[in-house]
């Protein structure tokens, strides 16, 4: 399978999912500005979400960038990175509906756990398929960022039953240090291209 | 990331945010023509949405095609502009479902008007990574499209809860001002591709 | 605009049109044959509508293929047949919901053909660009399923309210007859390349 | 019509298929765990249709490597492919909404084997093109699974009304063989290209 055709299934099913979770945005039934305030807890989740997504989108672009060739495995563990991305709607919905409670709260941190977890596997999955002396290995070197959000979203899951808003905030925090531009694997590659 | 990703990326969301936009058109329940009737001012507001995101998906195209390299601050500049295209639907569905009244007119010009901000500050990224002597700040030049139509949306975000009718003929004046081609962009790089 | 990405742009919503229609056939409520017998007359129109998308994004291909330039009206010819056709999945539902009654029948002939004239507009637009001896024009010729199909339409929406089996009959029969191939554009673009 | 375009339509309308499924996820109305028990049966038909329809997406695209060119018949072979995978939502919504009950069992049975069958007859179309001395042929050889699919979906049917847990199991199993990666198609086209 040519890399260009996986990029392309993978936009497509980003491009979907952060589209129709807006459909989770339902329309209210009043036409006042508290019909409105109604549906505000959803469109914060559904703002969160967008950012999670934009930010996966984002990076999953330049992680496929560094793979040469795309093997069964990383085909695999990049539908299964996709799996857990398109349960985000459903978490996001469930999350605003319930005006932020601990057990939405908590699923919401679930899903974005195991995003993480899928997203760590399919990296692991490219530096096998690169062998020794993987550009991959080396563009990601300590990855501080990518072992501490599955600790910070385990921590929230955790949180989320005792104080919600603590989980909430550590989301936010996790999609704040993500929003400032990974550098590293660009840098690589600069390195890499001479 | 090459253009063309991005391209395609801000085309499919904006196909998937023009055809699901559809699914707030609901059913009616009844097989008379009195039902049909009850859907028409959601469809009407269809209408002026469709042609808005098909005007945003023709100038976007535009825009990029001057853009000769992607940068990180475009990246997020062109997803803050698809995020308030995404709740095009939302206000549109609010809108027809109380048949243009006050609230959700102001919200629906509220939602043009950031669209319309998020696509100047994209604007503005393309323009500062073209450097001096910009071929876009060149194209766009006066930009007195640009410059009126946000004006319009905040006349009519005010105008709504006076005069909503008012407002929503400034929407199809706005709409109709875009319909018709903007040409100095293809202009300008007519002048530059000799 | 170049050609490729109208192409993929129509191509995008032709396909979430087609797929989002499903959405229409509700789950039902119960678990036994009967429940599934109360969805069968939206999943016949389903089928219908199916059939009728999948003529309309094969033609529209071999439609594209000859243009060799895209104009601004090309462009909004198509995004005008992009409209009806995002329709589609709403006169389906409706059709389907009412077990074929004659209003929905109606309906669902008046949105197929307005597809039909927008797509002969689109076809005009294409021709009128390729100045005289348009390949296009040669291609289509006399054109008789293009001409018949309007007729056949505008017959079934008048017959809808006296005898709408009659009118459904010829939907499928204008169906049945786009589905035999059309070798005329093929058969023009060989004659050209020799 | 090119390849690419083929391709590029099957995966987005895969795609497009694989992601909407997750609305009949509908966002439980309490905030407990027991609300998510709830929903329990409709995620885990979801975790076995994503599965089935990634291996879809999979296959279908070993197939069209295969094929050089594009003909009438195997457009239309797509199509009627594409029409039976897009009923996989609404037959995993019937499944899991009713607890995996008997006629949802043997309906959901029906539509993965009315897909294998479309599958197969596509398959054929693509043989048929290559003629005499198929690659395709020879890759697919004794093809035991896509003979053997459409057995166990057969029984799996008849079983559903006598003890439907066998069915179920019959899917997962069928599902399982073909995670197991088809290396006949790549080695073939291996010993193509020394």
């Amino acid at each position: 399978m040519p890399k260009s055709r996986l990029e392309a299934f993978s936009d497509g099913v980003i491009a979907i999912v952060i589209t129709i979770m807006v459909l989770e945005l339902r329309v209210p039934h009043g036409d006042d500005v508290r019909a409105l305030g109604a549906v505000l807890p959803v469109f914060l989740s559904y703002v969160l979400s967008f950012v999670y997504l934009a930010i996966y989108w984002n990076n999953h672009h330049h992680l496929l960038h560094t793979a040469s060739t795309v093997t069964g495995g990383m085909l695999w563990a990049n539908l299964h990175l996709l799996f857990w991305l398109s349960l985000v709607p459903f978490a996001t919905g469930w999350l605003g509906e319930n005006h932020f409670a601990a057990g939405p709260t908590g699923v919401y941190g679930v899903v974005l756990l195991l995003a993480a977890v899928a997203y760590w596997l399919l990296q692991q999955r490219i530096i096998a398929a690169q062998g020794p002396g993987s550009l991959l290995r080396r563009a990601v070197g300590g990855d501080w960022k990518g072992k501490l959000s599955p600790i910070l979203y385990a921590l929230a899951i955790a949180l989320a039953f005792v104080w919600h808003w603590a989980s909430l905030g550590l989301y936010v925090l996790v999609a704040l240090l993500w929003l400032i531009p990974d550098r590293r694997i660009e840098r690589a590659l600069r390195g890499q291209e001479p």
